[in-house]
């Protein structure tokens, strides 16, 4: 039987902690709904891919705990991960007279989970919510930290909150339907945990990527958990990004710059981070913190996850004014998440010829 | 000469604590601005009536501990607190490409404050943020305690963040300009911590409204000072208001139905609570929580703060669905914030039939 025992992970963040469960047939498991916060009504959020699939288990384990479980369904993409979505969840919360009770269940992708905490965190200034996660991406980094937010077409993740939900539920079944592209996207911040945290992680990946890509539950298991606890720690440390928290955005400065340069959508998350983790670990090495051999390793497994490894063709200086935007930068300076030794990430400034000279060489 | 000393009041939040400096001439004064987070970036948000006044000597104050000072200029009143006019100041910040450190500064009334503050909440998930409240309403009220909101069309301030300042700058001489029907409205918040907290500042404020109404800076020192006290207190012991900080709604439940069942910016929020203390404390007599001579004495002083103390005709069914919409609901019974007592407030139910009878009696 594929099938793996339940695993719990806590985040400790004081007042604000909550558990991960990771594990098979946890949509239907009674366990993971018991002791939430209790409301007469409840909203389950999704999207038109992964309401069709799930929405109504969903609906059936919820029913116990709440006399009211509305549902609304988003479209599909990032592409919609945008003020008129979320005023749509903000919409239906007040057309059903949703009280500062209400519980937000957010069931889908790193889009329907970014969306649906930054819904919570702002109605009614706060209400709970519970992260679903239905993909490989969502569960292993996007559900899990309390980062919520909706685009800007001027940048990604420009307008959010920190806010952590009540409880993240992996249930690793949900990923038998997930389509082979997004499973590769999810792949890619599996990898990231590898080069910054931990390097016997990395290994492992490069041992197991096929398994994971054949979607074996003890193989995902071990990935979700694994990931999922390097991410625990480093937000416990610093749950709102002063300063290490920063090396979970590794190869995203490069990967935002693509997503929000081709439009929304055009590329998933996941392989904008691939393909900016072959960048910045070429960065890395440009600037002598790491062996040449570093970035061939990286471009392997990440094709090897089924990732591209060239980024589009951008006008350069798109590139470097998209890059000017992103969140870590600090008075009108790029700051990149770099490989300092393998298994170690740094956030630092690089000189802008090398950056150039980088995108030059890395793109189609 | 028509001035007092500077006086400062902290508001107890641990690492979220807060000044408020209370006093004249405190936009050119030095120490208004020093020892705020430091950032080369900084945007004053300010309204088209309030900027022309004085955006300008802000800028100047600021010059020296910002590289750059930008100023976004919004539409003046309530009905702008939406997120179109929220987004013109992301559209602001990310078109000067402002990075996380930036700090804004809300110049203006509750609705500029309201508005800069969530802005700040959501800026890149959070940048540090300054009020500088120009109305009376905003001094005693709005700018303190971290409540940031925009409207819906559904309900007021439905869509916000609990976010504190990095500090309150309330500069009495600002008052100066301040039309005599937004004085009135102030009035209105002023008087509210009478009936909730402080009967002594009830008899105090009896006895010295014409010298607020003549901008009498020692009195309106007074009543600002000993209002933010009563305010601190409250919030320093329920941040999120999961109980007690609901007594600062006293009127607000009644008001925010006028506020929304008229429009917003047809009656201004401080009219609106003025109007629905009246109503309050009619409710609360017919339930016999205080003598009949109480909501007659509410409405004498009201009266004579210049506020309106009729309610204005909307049906009676669109009355109790926009205050089952009240964020203090729960389950679609409405709670009210009502007088127990002389000085002392609680929040409850009340049976419809005698809501109805209080707003038939309290309407045009």
């Amino acid at each position: 039987m594929n099938s793996v025992p339940t695993s719990e992970l806590r985040i400790d963040l004081g007042e604000r902690s909550y558990d991960i469960r990771i594990g098979c047939g946890l949509l239907s498991d009674p366990a993971s709904w018991a002791g939430l916060p209790r409301a007469s009504q409840a909203l389950i959020v999704s999207n038109t891919t992964v309401a069709p699939l799930y929405a109504q288990r969903l609906q059936q384990a919820l029913a116990p705990h709440h006399a009211r479980v509305l549902q609304v369904v988003l479209p599909d993409g990032e592409e919609y991960k945008d003020w008129a979505t979320l005023n749509s969840i903000f919409n239906a919360l007040l057309a059903n007279e949703c009280d500062r009770r209400t519980v937000l269940y957010a069931l889908g992708g790193g889009v329907v989970g970014d969306i649906t905490g930054f819904a919570a965190a702002c109605y009614m200034r706060g209400v709970p919510f519970v992260q679903v996660p239905t993909t490989l991406l969502a569960q292993v980094d996007s559900s899990v930290g309390g980062k919520t937010a909706v685009n800007h077409p001027r940048g990604k993740n420009m307008v959010g909150a920190f806010y952590q939900p009540q409880r993240v539920i992996c249930d690793l079944d949900v990923l038998d339907t997930l389509p082979p592209r997004e499973l590769s996207a999810g792949l890619a911040e599996v990898i990231k945990y590898g080069p910054i945290a931990d390097l016997a992680f990395l290994d492992w990946i490069e041992a197991h990527l096929d398994a994971l890509r054949a979607l074996d539950k003890a193989a995902l298991a071990h990935a979700v958990r694994r990931s999922c606890e390097i991410k625990a720690a480093v937000v416990a440390a610093d749950e709102r990004e002063s300063d290490l928290r920063a090396i979970l955005n590794f190869g995203h400065t490069f990967g935002h710059a693509i997503e929000a340069g081709l439009g929304y959508g055009q590329w998933l998350h996941g392989e904008g981070v691939g393909c900016g983790m072959v960048m910045a670990a070429e960065l890395s090495a440009r600037l002598g913190l790491v062996q040449a051999d570093f970035p061939r390793r990286l471009r392997t497994l990440v094709e090897r996850a089924g990732l591209p490894v060239r980024a589009p063709a951008l006008p350069m200086e798109q590139w470097l004014s998209l890059m000017r935007l992103d969140k870590k930068a600090l008075a009108g300076e790029i700051r990149f998440v770099l490989i300092d030794g393998l298994g170690k990430a740094v956030q630092r400034t690089a000189p802008e010829a090398l950056v150039r000279e980088v995108i030059a060489a890395c793109s189609a």
